[in-house]
C-alpha cells in the first residue's frame, strides 16, 4: 500500500487501479527523482513514466534471482531507452542485487560508481547490455532471443527456456536499427521476445508530433508481431498484457503502454522538460506530495523494501530446480553446457587449428583472403559448436557459410546460420546480443565499406568487451567495378581508431587462419577481419606452430644483409611488397618486408620486438587504403603507397595502376629514400 | 511494337498487356544485358525486371528534357537500388542525353567512363544522386521532396512544382535508413514523392523469404503512406498506378510492383543467379529470343530509338513555358531564384559575417562552441535565406534553431526548420538530397558520437561533392555524466580519415564563426563542426578581417623568443594549452600555441606556411579524443595529450583530471621534451 493517498485526483485514480503495484512503482519513482537530483544531471521522466511497468515486470514476470545474477537461464531484461537508467538501478537496488548498494544509487553518474549515466555492461550485475545509443538495445535483445532458441534446441528446453524483455521509447522506434531488429524478429517469429513500448508522446524536441506520427502497433503487426495496447499506469492491465504476450509463442510481442512522462510531477509531467533535466528540489517535493510519498530522500519504507526484496528472491526456487535438472543431465552434456557458459573453447580446438595449419604448409594455396577465411571456418566451426554464422545478405560474397553451420535459422527451427538480411547494423547489434547471452561465438559478414552502417555496434562490442567477430570482405579498391561507393578507403583507419577493437588484414591463407584463431580465442575482445575479393599467393611457406599474426607484425622476408629500407604492408599488398623487394634486391638494395596483419597486436608487443621489427632504415608502408594514421610507423604520409581520395569503377588491375599502388611505385620510393 | 513476338507464352501474355510499352522496355533490357555482358560484371536482373516500369515512368510521367538536363523544375528520379544502374544509363541513352553516348554504354564499368558500376552523381547528366549504399537513395529523395515543397512556398508553384520518383528494391526496405526516410516522409505528408518498389522476392542470398517477410504496403500505410500494388510488367497498370499516386497530394505514395527479376531469361529469371552476374553469351541469346528481340548487341532498331528520342524531348514545351513564367517574374524574384539555383551567396552575406566578427571583438564572449555556433547562426541564417536547419531530436542541445529559421516544417506547411526525429542517418541523407535538389544550404545537428549512425551519408556528401553541413555537438568527454556511450573518442580521427570532408573543431566564438563562414561558402565540400557542450573563453581578441580558421592552423599565442616547444591544440583544449604555455613561460620556456581548427585546411596550405606554423621545436598535441592520426604532426603518440581508451560517466572536471588532459600534464611533457 502507498504511504499516503495521492493528493492529485488523476494520480489517485491511476493508483486505485492497482494500489499495491503503484506503491512498488513509487519506490522506483522516488529513487529516480532523488538520484537525478543528487547528480544534478540525468533523465527522471522515463523512469517515472515506466515505473509501474517495471514494478509489474520485476514483481510478477521476470525470472531472476538477485542473489545469483549470472544464472544462465534467467530472463534477460534490456533497457533499450538507456537514459532511463535510474529505473533499472532502482529496481536492482530494491530487489537486492548485492553490488547495487544505496551508496551506489546515491553516487549516480559519479566517477568510479557502477551507476553510470547510461547502463554499462560489466559495471553492475543485472545490466545485461550497455544501452543509450538508441535502437541498439532492442537489436541486442533480438540477438539474445535468437541465442536462447538455438541453445534450447541444443541443450533442451528444460535447461534453456527464458524470455527476453525490452523496454523502449520513441527514439528506439525512430532509429532505423530499431526497424531492422523488429523486422528480423518478426521474420524469425521470436516468440519469447516481449517489448514494452513507453508511448509517452514526448521526445527531446517536444511532442512526438514534431517528427513521429506512425501507427506503431500497425507497423509492427505488418512485420509479423503480436501487438497489444494498454494503460502504462495500470498494473493489472500491464500484468494481463504481459501474460498474453508470453502466451503468444509464435510471434514477438509488443505492448504499447500509454504513459505520462514524469508521471506524478504536477508541473512537468507530460512535458519534454522532464526528459533530460532534474526535477529540482521544489518540484521533487511537490511530486512526492502528489504521489503520496512521505519518506525522506533515498529512504524506502521498510514494508515496501521488504516486498521488493521478496521479489528479488522470488526466482530462487526455480533456479534451484533448474540446477537440479542440470545436475541430472548426463555428465558430458552438463560439462558442455558449463564450458560454453564459461566461454571456454572445446578440447579438440587446438588440434583442429594445427591440422588446418599443417594442411596449408603441406599444400600452399593461392586464394582470396575471403576464401582463406572460408577455408579456416570449415574446420574451426566444426570444432567449435558454439560458432554461429551469418551475413547481411552477402553470403556468397563473404563466404561465411560452411558445412558445420549449414543449417539456416528459420521461423520453423533455429540453426547455426542466420540470414540477417540487408541489415548490417541490426546484424552487428544482434551479434552483440548473442555474445551477451552466452553460449555462442557469433560471426557475421558484410562488405568492409558497409562497416559504416554498423559502426556504432562495433564500437559497443569494444566498449562492452565482447568477442563478436566481424567478417568484412571486399576490403579495398581491389573489388573493382562496383566503384567508389563500394570501395573502402578510410575504413581501416577509422576502425583502427576504435579503442579495444582488433582489426586484422591478413596477407594470405596462413595469416587468415591465424587471425581466426586469435579472434576465436579472444572472448572479451571484438575482432574485425578485412578480407580481399581478389586472389593472393600464399606467402607463408615455412611450416611451424607459432602464430605470427599474434605478434601483429613480423619480418616475412629479408633480402640481402642488413636493411637499406623496410617495407611494411598489410593484406593483399604484402605480395606486391615482396615483388618490389625482390626487384630492389636485384638492384643491390637490402630490404626487409614486414607483414603487419594487426596494428593493435603489434603495438602490444614489447618495445624491443617492435624496434627490431620496424628497424632503423627508412620505412615505406603499402596499403590499398587511405594513408591516414600510417605516420605511427613511417616518417611521413609521402612514404605511404596508398590512396589519397576515393576509388573508381574499373577492373582491378587498372585501378591499382591508376592509383599507383604498384611494385614500380614502391621501388621508386625505396630507392629515393635509401639513396641507392 | 516489338520486333518479333515473344517466343515464351508467359512473356507473350505480359507483352500483350501493353505491347508498345513492352517494346520500349525491351530496349532497356537488351542494352542492360549487353553492357553487363561486355563488362563481364554487373547486375542485369533488376534492370530487366524494372524495365517496364522505367518505360512507363520515362515514357508517360517523368517531367524532363534530355537536352536541358539541369532544368530546375524537372522531376527528380532516384534509382535507390543503384546496382540497377544499367536501367538508368539505358534510359538516359535512349532518351538522348547528350553525354550518354552508345560508347559510354559499351564502356560500362570501365576506367574513365561516366557509366560507373553504381550511378555516380556528377558523372552522367540525369544521375540525380550517387546510389548503391542501400536505403540512402530513398532518404535523399525525401530530402529532394522536402526541398521542393519549401522552394515552392518561397517562389510559387508556377516556378517550383515537380515530383520526386524513386525506384527501390527489398534491400532499401530492409535497411534501417529506409524506414527512417519512410517514417519522416509519411509524417510530413510529402505528397509529391512517388516510390516504385521492385517486389521481385529475391535478394542476394536467395528468396527474400530467407530474411524478409513483412507486409511492406501495410508497414508503409502505418507510416502514413498511400499504397498501391500492381503487376510490374503491365504497362497500363503501372501507368494507372502512377497517375493515382500523383493524384494523392497529401501523402507519399508507394507502388508495390510485383516483378520477375531477370524478366525474359529462360533459365535465370526469378532467381538470385541473375542479380549480380552477367547472363553470359548463351543465355543472353536465349533471353532475346524469348523476348522477341532480334537486333544485334547494342543495336536499337530505329523505330524504337525514334520513339525513345521523342520521349526525351517530350518535356521541351513544358520547360519553355516554365522559362517564360520565370522570365515574367519580377526581376528581383527571378534573380534570386537564379542565384540560389547557381549556389551563389546573397549580396549582404559578407557584411553579415563582418558585423558578427566585429561584435565578437568588441565584446568577447565566454561560451560553449555549440553556443558560439548558435550565435553565428543567428545573423548568417538571416542573411542567407537558403539555409535550412534541423536536428535529429536534439535541438536544445545542438542549438541549431535560431530566429530566422524558426518556422517548423510540418505536414501543413513547409518551413526552414526540420524536426528530423531520432534519425541521424535519415537526416544526413535527407540533407544530401536537399543539397542535390538545389536552392538550399542544409545543416543539421546531432551529438558527435552519433556521427557513427550517419557515417555513410557523410561519406556520400564527400563523394558527391555536396556542401552539406553537419553540426555535431558534445564533442568529447567534456559532455560529462552521460558517459562513454555518448563520449566521442575515435570520431574526430575517423571523420578526418574521410577524403574530401572538412572537419572543424573550433576553439572559441571567433573560430566557430569563421568555420561557419567557410562551411557556408563551400558549396561543393561538406563540412562537419565538432562543438563543445562546455564553456570556453574567447581566445581570439585581436580584431581583424582575416579568417584564420581558413588556414586550418595558425600561431595563436607566442610566449618568449623563439620556441623551445610548440603546443598544437584543437577546440576546447586550446584554452588549456594557453594556460600551460603561460605556466611554461613563467618557468623560462619559450612556447608557441598553435590552434588547429581544421587539419584538412591546414594540409592544403603552402609548405612554407605549414613549416613556419609547426616550427622545428618539439611538438605536443592536445585534444580530448583518441590519439590516432596525430603522428601526422607530432613525433609520436607519446607526445599527444589525449585519450587512449573510452571515457567514463562523471562530471567534466573529474574526467579531465582522471584522463590526464590537464595543464600539468602538458607542462610536464613539454619540459621533458624541451629539456628545460
Amino acid at each position: 500500500m502507498p504511504l499516503d493517498s495521492p493528493k492529485d485526483p488523476t494520480i489517485a485514480a491511476k493508483a486505485a487501479l492497482d494500489p499495491e503495484n503503484f506503491a512498488l512503482a513509487n519506490c522506483i519513482r522516488a529513487l529516480s527523482i532523488d538520484a537525478v537530483n543528487a547528480a544534478n544531471s540525468g533523465h527522471p521522466g522515463a523512469p517515472m513514466g515506466m515505473a509501474d511497468a517495471a514494478a509489474v515486470l520485476f514483481g510478477k514476470h521476470l525470472k531472476f534471482d538477485a542473489k545469483h545474477p549470472d544464472w544462465p537461464n534467467r530472463d534477460r531484461f534490456v533497457l533499450s531507452n538507456g537514459h532511463a537508467s535510474m529505473m533499472l538501478y532502482s529496481a536492482l537496488y530494491l530487489t537486492g542485487y548485492e553490488d547495487m548498494t544505496l551508496d551506489q544509487v546515491k553516487n549516480f553518474r559519479q566517477w568510479g560508481s557502477i551507476t553510470a549515466g547510461h547502463p554499462e555492461y560489466g559495471h553492475a550485475k543485472g545490466v545485461e547490455a550497455t544501452t543509450g545509443p538508441l535502437g541498439q538495445g532492442i537489436a541486442m535483445a533480438v540477438g539474445m532471443a535468437l541465442a536462447e532458441r538455438q541453445l534450447a534446441a541444443e541443450f533442451g528446453d528444460d535447461i534453456v527456456d527464458h524470455h527476453t524483455y525490452v523496454f523502449l521509447g520513441d527514439g528506439c522506434l525512430q532509429e532505423g536499427i530499431g526497424q531492422e531488429a523488429i523486422s528480423l524478429a518478426g521474420h524469425l517469429g521470436l516468440g519469447k521476445l516481449v517489448v514494452l513500448y513507453d508511448d509517452n508522446s514526448i521526445t527531446i524536441d517536444g511532442p512526438t508530433s514534431v517528427s513521429f506520427s506512425e501507427d506503431v502497433p500497425a507497423r509492427l503487426a505488418a512485420c509479423g508481431w503480436h501487438v497489444q495496447s494498454c494503460d502504462g499506469h495500470d498494473g493489472k492491465a500491464l500484468d494481463k498484457a504481459i501474460t498474453a504476450a508470453k502466451a503468444e509463442t509464435g510471434k514477438p510481442s509488443l505492448i504499447a503502454m500509454k504513459t505520462v512522462i514524469g508521471f506524478g510531477s504536477p508541473n512537468k509531467a507530460g512535458s519534454y522538460a522532464v526528459h533530460g533535466s532534474p526535477l529540482g528540489k521544489d518540484e521533487a517535493a511537490l511530486t512526492k506530495e502528489a504521489l503520496g510519498w512521505t519518506a525522506a530522500p533515498f529512504d524506502i519504507p521498510q514494508n515496501l523494501l521488504d516486498q521488493w526484496r521478496a521479489i528479488g528472491v522470488r526466482g530462487a526456487k526455480e533456479r534451484e530446480e533448474w540446477e537440479a535438472r542440470l545436475a541430472a543431465k548426463p555428465a558430458e552434456v552438463k560439462a558442455e553446457f558449463i564450458r560454453r557458459d564459461e566461454r571456454k573453447l572445446p578440447e579438440g580446438y587446438d588440434a583442429a587449428v594445427k591440422a588446418a595449419r599443417d594442411a596449408l604448409f603441406a599444400e600452399p594455396k593461392k586464394a582470396a583472403t575471403r576464401k582463406a577465411s572460408q577455408m579456416a571456418l570449415e574446420p574451426l566451426t566444426a570444432a567449435v559448436p558454439e560458432m554461429i554464422g551469418g551475413s547481411a545478405d552477402l553470403t556468397g560474397s563473404n563466404l561465411t557459410r560452411v558445412k558445420a553451420v549449414d543449417s539456416q535459422y528459420t521461423r520453423e527451427a533455429p540453426g547455426r546460420y542466420i540470414g540477417y538480411g540487408v541489415r548490417e547494423f541490426g546484424m552487428s547489434a544482434a551479434m552483440n546480443g548473442i555474445s551477451l547471452h552466452g553460449g555462442f561465438i557469433p560471426y557475421g559478414g558484410t562488405f568492409l565499406v558497409f562497416s559504416d552502417y554498423a559502426r556504432n555496434a562495433i564500437r559497443l562490442s569494444a566498449l562492452m568487451g565482447l568477442g563478436t567477430i566481424y567478417v568484412m570482405t571486399h576490403d579495398s579498391i581491389g573489388l573493382g567495378e562496383d566503384g567508389p561507393t563500394h570501395q573502402p578507403i578510410e575504413h581501416l583507419a577509422s576502425l583502427r581508431a576504435i579503442p579495444g577493437l582488433t582489426v586484422f588484414r591478413p596477407a594470405d591463407t596462413v595469416e587468415t587462419l591465424e587471425a581466426w584463431d586469435i579472434a576465436i580465442r579472444n572472448r572479451h575482445v571484438p575482432s574485425l577481419m578485412a578480407l580481399s575479393r581478389q586472389d593472393v599467393p600464399q606467402l607463408r611457406l615455412e611450416a611451424g606452430d607459432e602464430n605470427l599474426t599474434a605478434k601483429g607484425a613480423y619480418v616475412l622476408r629479408q633480402f640481402g644483409e642488413g636493411r637499406d629500407v623496410t617495407l611494411i604492408a598489410t593484406g593483399t599488398e604484402v605480395a606486391i611488397a615482396v615483388e618490389a623487394a625482390e626487384a630492389l634486391h636485384a638492384d643491390g638494395v637490402s630490404v626487409a618486408v614486414v607483414s603487419m596483419p594487426s596494428w593493435e597486436l603489434f603495438d602490444a608487443q614489447p618495445e624491443d620486438y617492435r624496434k627490431a621489427t620496424l628497424g632503423d632504415a627508412p620505412r615505406i608502408a603499402i596499403e590499398a587504403a587511405g594513408k591516414f594514421g600510417w605516420t605511427r610507423y613511417v616518417a611521413s604520409e609521402d612514404d605511404v603507397i596508398g590512396m589519397t581520395g576515393f576509388g573508381a569503377s574499373a577492373p582491378i588491375d587498372r585501378l591499382y595502376q591508376e592509383f599507383g599502388i604498384t611494385k614500380e611505385a614502391i621501388v621508386a620510393r625505396a630507392k629515393a629514400l635509401s639513396g641507392k
